[in-house]
């Protein structure tokens, strides 16, 4: 065998491709749904990044579905058009006009924007709302009183997105719901991409987030928990070491893998090519949630 | 025979079903590409009539495909967003914040409003832009000096629209482009519809306007072209009858057909179910196009 | 909204199209096989209108199914031929002669006709006899002693008619049965229409009677009952208000229903567009038979 | 290789299957429209025969079409009714009376008694007339001066057939034509199969006749030509050679050749299994018409 | 019914194609496992004879699947190449060298033979080993000590052979398995075509051996038993009336059967047209194995 | 965006990756046909690799061919087997033994160890020879005189391949043939492989040679030519330049292209992962044939 000093690089790198072969071959044909939202959503370069693995990942075999969050976008318009914002518990009131907006930044700005993102780099990307073809449809959520416009997810219908895989296309879903009143509802990103991946099946349910994956010691960052089964992940929620945002991301993921998806991450999209990482490593680098887990089950 | 009193108004009513029978019969599987726009899109009766027609037209077996324009929805969020607009021969300079406004607009509000609106009265909609699986792709048009980001559509992609139409969904699509160079170009809403519609080798094209159709007398409204074969239709653009507004859409009929249309269609979006009255009806109420007309092919 | 004078009328009946629409949007792809026979069967007229309907009724979207009888055409042939007719308890007594009468021209006449009719007016109609792809298998019946080749229907391959369905053809049925011994019977058109029904597990089975419905007066036309549940319907069965020849149609019915068919419908074909009235009205006008029957669920 | 006395019989029947081998395998999926009439209809023990030839054709790969001809039932129904045949040039004049009498007997007895007989020993049959899915769409035949109701075949649609034989049936068609002006017409059967041949672009078209098939002298039954191409055909038919019954018989397969039939067949329907023999044999028992005719090229 | 002299050899010939259409119309589209073994290997003629029934079996619509053993070229190549023998309870001991050769003659010799000779006569086959598409996977069998690279069965992936009957060629297979540590290994050919049988859901499933069948009475061969159902040959195998490579014959038929293979056959593959007479005779010529066995159940 | 050292690694893996995605989204889909031979089939090292390289290529989306050549092996197995070679103009003279050793190790051996190496990593391999399925049809090759069993390719039916392609199997091929004769051919694996490719419009034909590619200097190593268009190629043969074994080599290739091969490689087999590279970079590693080549056409 032959290592030509002249192709050196070129050989390393080929390597590495097989190295990867034996995740490639066991995520082949898996749908994974990706909440993309946070810094990710944020930082140019990290954004450009983000899309060049969901790309990769279509290419090597897995069918990624986006829900996206709407990042800092709402709120600049908000205030564009002098449109105040209540709240109430920390949760902000949806009045129909704010509703107005959301759905128009969401749907009209963010969405079309990983869309172009997508397909510049080679994916064939269609960006939809929760209302097209009925794909989310909500009640008002009045467990925090009536705040407005804030819905909770009631039905998921997934021939929009099935029709989608089937044709090589990936999905990028704005958190937008019909009510059943017929009304727009705004619903919580991670929510809505938990319940579709649910719908799906889903092999994997990933959350791009701000923060290394969940912490067994809060105040120390290394400390994060590499592998937990459901159980443990029930548990903890009771223990009061999981706190903040981090509790309904951490619930999110329970209820995903309760109702029939495999695995849950939450994983931390500020890092590069963290999607990538958490999929095609040994280890991954942030939190995997599952029904039962073995040292050795990631391969 | 039995017309039983009682019954008199329901029997009368199934008659006119009756009569409906060899229209639909007509057009049972036949693409129809309607752009939707004007006053229709504005007095809320009428908005809620064309839904009407358009989920009637899917339930009797045709494909209606709309392309929407913006109405006054994007000159208010301007307005509201204090970016002012400067005019070049009559055209809107799109600078970059605006053509973000304007592509927020169509494809955040306008876009879902009439996806909702179908939906709910029973259609299976789903609203995209041109720019998801690059549906659209446009080259900045400098026939006017560079006036922005106004482009010019020169490949259309219709895999995502033959998806929907396989899998009953009515699509309605927002006339946003994707450029060559990655950016997002605004397209006339009627040149787009002409061109899906020519890509789609539709029965029908059907403009939605503000006028009565084509007049042979610009002063008299009730002067109506009922029927115009190609070649007539071409001269009448050199005799100076067609002016302002028509001009522009006359021109994108006469295209749709020469490019394999069938019929297109000027109507009067104003009129009560002016769609289903063109299309059920002998005579029409607006102006017909057709390579070649006769009095009788109608049926 | 402009409702131009000029156009009142059209603009009426697209109105009634659009009433039609919720209708059209229950029983989209729904399959309704249908008993015709009777009044409907002679009356030229009505015959006409009776096509027309199943015609529009496929071209809306449902499936519909025709199960014929024979009318007098039978009578009039075995007279033709001086083919003395028997009868034990009211029933004919069929022999070998009688049976081939019978057979030729409820196949090759009536059965002609109506797939005539059907093509004319644009349906595409196919007509076969229950011996076709062995649609019906029989043994004799001696329910009422040996009247010769009267079948009992012991099997139905609906091979046959889903193909057609498949296909977009209207089937049309001829209510012979081929023997276990390899003979031709007779069955009961009625019977025969309601097995199909159970084995298409159809949507609706709709009998077209000479009689208002089922009435909870005999005596007073105008007491039909409009909709009745199974329970209530067996109970009918035992009170002795049911008489005559409404009771073999009710029990066929009955057995329907509760063999999968959704609803069964007892109607007049006599009366001017039964069929749609039924179908696409709120109240019906005849009497309808269900599992558990609401008053909203019609729609 | 032991040949045990006692399987002596069964082991020759082995033998003669392996050699038809060849036969099967080069005609596994061909297309075989079958005229069947004159004696081979009329003779019980015949009919039983040429059916099983049928059925067996169909289980070894083949796809038998059928299309028969009327035999003597017409003349016995028209007389049974006294309905009187007037003959202008030898044809008879199909007055409306007849015609009726005519279709009726064909789709309504001959064509049921055939798939009556297919079905019992294990075929799947259908049978239609040409008035189904509109099969045969004729024109009055003047030829001859107004003779009533007889047709000139105008088109061919085969949906019909193609739907049936993809799904495994023998389709058999009565040859009634419907006409463009909506009334029934009667065809020549030897015609309808030859047209429908064309149509199918079937490998072989066989008509069953009483006859050996085309002699070279019409004095001489042992002097059948076996096998002719279609120059030679086309001179045969100037020559005189051909007389009477033959003529149109011959002008049929000529046509069919013409129309991109690969074989005409002209048989023996009264010899014991002509149907086999001509398939299965090489040199065939009747009258071979091909576009270029070699010695070996049977198989 | 003319019987002309001149055909007479042909009809009778034709009569007995038609004498076999009933075992032909009961197991259309069956799928037949046949292990094909012992001195119809050996034999010239009788291999011929084999290849031309299945052929035959294919061309009149059954799917055969043919699994081989190695005959005496393996002996004969082991000797060529030196290779000894040893052997432990009359079994082989198979060490690598011996398993290289076994695998190396057996797919690459015997194999390629028989595709090639089912092939020229028509037959389109395929010939792969137990490793392609992994269709048998295999554990080191201990079973009688370290015989080396033998395995016993542990998984059959149909997935390959489904593919190529569905595309209608002949699945020829060697019967090496790839063992799960990735060794290959020999496996025992009666057992292998039982297991494929099963997983296939086979119709049938044919030993062809070099015995008459099982015997009642060891000494007399023509005792040999028609019919036998499952309860029965297990009770056999206790009485000491198998005995011999009958036993593991026997005991591979029972396993079949209770695994859902509808009937199991034993029969002498030295007798010509064995195959043929087995599936298309009454009485068969060896013994038939089912769950319940009825003297008529063979058509 | 942060890269946090921990991950340092793994990262920069992932960088890889994500600079193959334009290879990858280049070559989605498409067909190549490698012929694998020379030193790439003895090195230990060098086969795993190859191995592990087509098994990539599948998973990312390319349907990798498989042909072989024979290797050391059938020398050995001769010798073992004391069959002498005999030799003109350098050709070896394939007799009946010869050719029955040459198949034997080439589709019992070469190929089944092939077929496991890709089945351990992950692939899902089978191995035919050009027999099964008639893939190759030769005849004998006379060019020098009468050698023997060595064939001349005459016919390509690629069934075969296609269904395995289909179904997401890696085919791997014996060059032998059949004859138009029924015997066994030897065919030469590049001209095998090359007809193959040819054949399936393949996107490329890449043969692993012990050579670095086409010399513009056969002195000196580093000159190899990176691409050549085909007129270029063609003048090369005629100047001396290439001698030896590349010469066929070069002239398979030029006949592939020009029969519809969109590129043909010659490369280094030796080098590590030279399928990768030669795929996967920009410049390659070998040499390149193409109809007409540009600097920039890799991407």
């Amino acid at each position: 065998m032959i290592k030509r000093q002249k192709y050196g690089d070129e050989i390393a790198k080929a390597e590495i491709l097989i190295e990867a072969l034996p995740y490639i071959k066991k995520f082949s044909g898996a749908t994974v749904v990706i909440k993309y939202g946070g810094n990710a959503m944020i930082d140019c370069q990290i954004k450009k990044m983000v899309m060049q693995d969901i790309v990769l990942l279509k290419y090597v075999g897995l069918n990624p579905v986006i829900v996206h969050g709407g990042g800092p976008d709402i709120n600049k318009m908000l205030e564009s058009l002098n449109i105040e914002s209540k709240f109430v518990n920390g949760l902000r009131v949806t009045d129909e006009k704010t509703m107005e907006v959301v759905e128009m930044v969401l749907t009209g700005k963010t969405n079309k924007e990983i869309v172009s993102m997508l397909n510049e780099i080679g994916g064939k990307a269609i960006g939809i709302s929760g209302k097209d073809g009925k794909l989310l449809v909500a009640e008002k959520d009045t467990a925090n009183g009536d705040i407005g416009y804030v819905g909770k997810i009631e039905e998921v219908n997934i021939d929009v997105i099935k029709m989608m895989l089937d044709k090589g296309f990936i999905p990028v879903i704005a958190p937008c719901a019909v009510g059943k009143d017929g009304k727009t509802y705004n619903v919580n990103a991670d929510t809505a991409a938990g319940k579709i991946a649910e719908a799906l099946k889903a092999e994997k349910f990933i959350l791009l987030t701000d923060v290394e994956g969940i912490l067994s010691d809060v105040n120390d960052k290394s400390s994060v928990i590499s592998r937990i089964d459901l159980d443990a992940a029930k548990e903890l929620m009771t223990t009061g070491k999981i706190t903040g945002g981090m509790i309904p991301k951490l619930k999110c993921c329970i209820q995903a893998v309760e109702n029939g998806v495999k695995r849950a991450h939450i994983i931390d999209g500020r890092l590069t090519h963290s999607l990538l990482l958490e999929i095609f490593t040994d280890e991954g680098i942030g939190t995997m949630i599952g029904k039962e887990c073995f040292d050795d089950d990631n391969l």
